[in-house]
């Protein structure tokens, strides 16, 4: 079966600000030493499974040019535009009635366009196995992570090992965030996989699925869909998916469906949700710091400086975040880098917006 | 007695890098919030006893515009240029032929020009007093602050109630540095000062103590005083000041002289002698913070940050010192402010002078 990955990208993450803006969310950073971009890595680790013109970007209009310029493969009718942010349902579902439309049916890899992922090669097999079980009858198939700490961050996912096909464990629930007691019962169960919000099924399957448990969504995608090739396909576009609830596919779907099988990653993923990935991603030195840029560094360890021309010089500091930009400069503490969104409210209540 | 001043300005200060650099040395800085410079602070102190036109400052050649510049009233000739940095004395003993060609004799205050003095007033009135006693014989008078904590940075000045003229007490030896258990004997005993660095004398009193214990650098001296109006002057100047021994007046004469007198500052003095004195300075918000700039804070306290036009952002932060300029940018935990000067060390290594 033809084989299509959507790569979710219209996050306006604020959480690497302030570096990321609202006109350059995180996907479209590099955040390794490599020089590309998180997108551009997403998409290149999946070409040995998808040809570059199945590949579908969905975005908003915000960001078209922004993929246009870092994806030129990339054919320009695949870089959907979501009128407007209605979490994870409507963005797959814009993506299935496309691929739909082209293909009648094929396998669809849903990936975010914001991770990172250390062992290609794994996550490619992974991947390729996900696709033989989403293939085989109506399966939802995800891609859980094994869980290395009771991480308070991340959804959870539970599953039976006495059902399963090959590696895939069929699915018990998905459940949201937990505390921190119950996500120390999760790991230490090991019954549970982190939430990577990872996908793979054939179009028929999650269109069915979004007319069993998202009715009203469907019959918009529905609309679209009849649309899309028409002079009509803009003007549908806008008014119908205006109107959808902001709806995510782990509650919306997941939580509800059946068939739900889970492959567990072992394939050095990263989220990479803070300035803290930085520390993870790139090679420190003896002391634990990771520089970039020109840096001085007396008697500072595990500290994180991110700058450019400007002389940073660190002197007596530790575990820091130091992010140093053409018009904004973060200093925050390691353990506060949650409180960089605070930041962000205090720029909107003083209306400077120029920094967002 | 004409009452003139000396104000030593020659001084390359890297304690307030990165705002302070080579061509910028701390004196010219206004580190207040009233945006006077430490110099022009100085001038203006001590207008009420000495007229503009009687105020020498000492400084070297690639000094003399800023000096030009900030203090406009200082009329050209009163402003002297020592060839090489030669520490104290022989700046002093210039300063003092200068004073004896034009006045014969007068009484000579000379002062710091990169220290801060809260209230004026009560220095103005210790000054007066100081010169009195200066005027009375040949007395070396010099004004100590009281010690209130055992600071090591500062060197120290035993004095003898016993013997006092007004005020102003006899003292008995003048000693350097100490290391923290001596310095808080020193302090617990009563009996010593903090060395201001501030002298006043009669400009009679001091060519004579040059000439009982630095008889080579008064020679020299002399030979710079006759050529003072002459077309020699300059040609003389740079021969003799350039053969001087770098010697300190308070090694050179004030540790072996007779009649040293110390009156006890009570004036808010403030040597500003790193980063930290504008915590000191400058009020700071409940939290302890004090902000320069365009700063947004985020459960931050006790930090330091003078920022310019560009956004800083301040996260989980405590006990830092945040300096940005155009071209370079300290971030320095509280203690370790003495680790600046590494700073300047390294960049001199790596060969980036622009930075120094």
């Amino acid at each position: 079966m033809k084989k299509t990955a959507l790569i979710m990208a219209g996050g306006r993450g604020e959480r690497f600000w302030p570096k990321s803006r609202k006109d350059m969310p995180k996907q479209f950073l590099s955040l390794t030493d490599d020089g590309k971009t998180m997108i551009q890595l997403t998409v290149e680790r999946i070409l040995p499974l998808v040809e570059m013109e199945d590949i579908y970007i969905a975005t908003n209009r915000d960001y078209k040019d922004l993929v246009r310029r870092q994806l030129p493969g990339i054919p320009e009718e695949n870089i959907l535009c979501e009128p407007v942010g209605k979490n994870t349902a409507p963005c797959i579902g814009l993506g299935a009635v496309h691929m739909q439309k082209k293909y009648g049916d094929a396998t669809m890899i849903v990936l975010p366009s914001d991770h990172l992922i250390k062992y290609t090669n794994i996550f490619v097999n992974t991947l390729s196995e996900a696709c033989k079980v989403a293939e085989q009858g109506e399966n939802l198939v995800t891609l859980g992570i094994t869980a290395d700490s009771p991480e308070t961050g991340y959804g959870y996912i539970k599953f039976r090992t006495e059902e399963a096909i090959g590696n895939a464990f069929a699915v018990e629930k998905f459940v949201e965030k937990p505390d921190l007691e119950t996500a120390k019962k999760y790991v230490a169960s090991e019954q549970y996989l982190w939430n990577s919000g990872m996908f793979i099924w054939k179009v028929s399957t999650i269109l069915n699925n979004m007319q069993a448990y998202l009715p009203r969504i469907h019959e918009g995608l529905c609309r679209i869909g009849d649309a899309i090739g028409t002079e009509r396909q803009d003007e549908v576009l806008e008014k119908e998916f205006s109107a959808f609830d902001a709806e995510s596919v782990d509650y919306g779907i997941m939580e509800k469906a059946k068939n739900i099988f889970i492959l567990a990653g072992t394939f050095g993923w990263d989220d990479v949700g803070s300035w803290l990935a930085v520390g993870r991603i790139k090679a420190g030195d003896e002391l634990g710091n990771v520089i970039d840029g020109n840096v001085v560094m007396v008697e500072t360890k595990n500290t994180i400086i991110q700058g450019t021309q400007k002389l940073i010089a660190a002197v007596g500091l530790e575990d820091l975040v130091v992010v140093d930009t053409e018009d904004a400069l973060l200093i925050c503490d390691k353990n506060s880098t949650g409180d960089i969104k605070k930041v962000l409210e205090r720029l909107r209540e003083k209306n400077q917006t120029k920094y967002l």
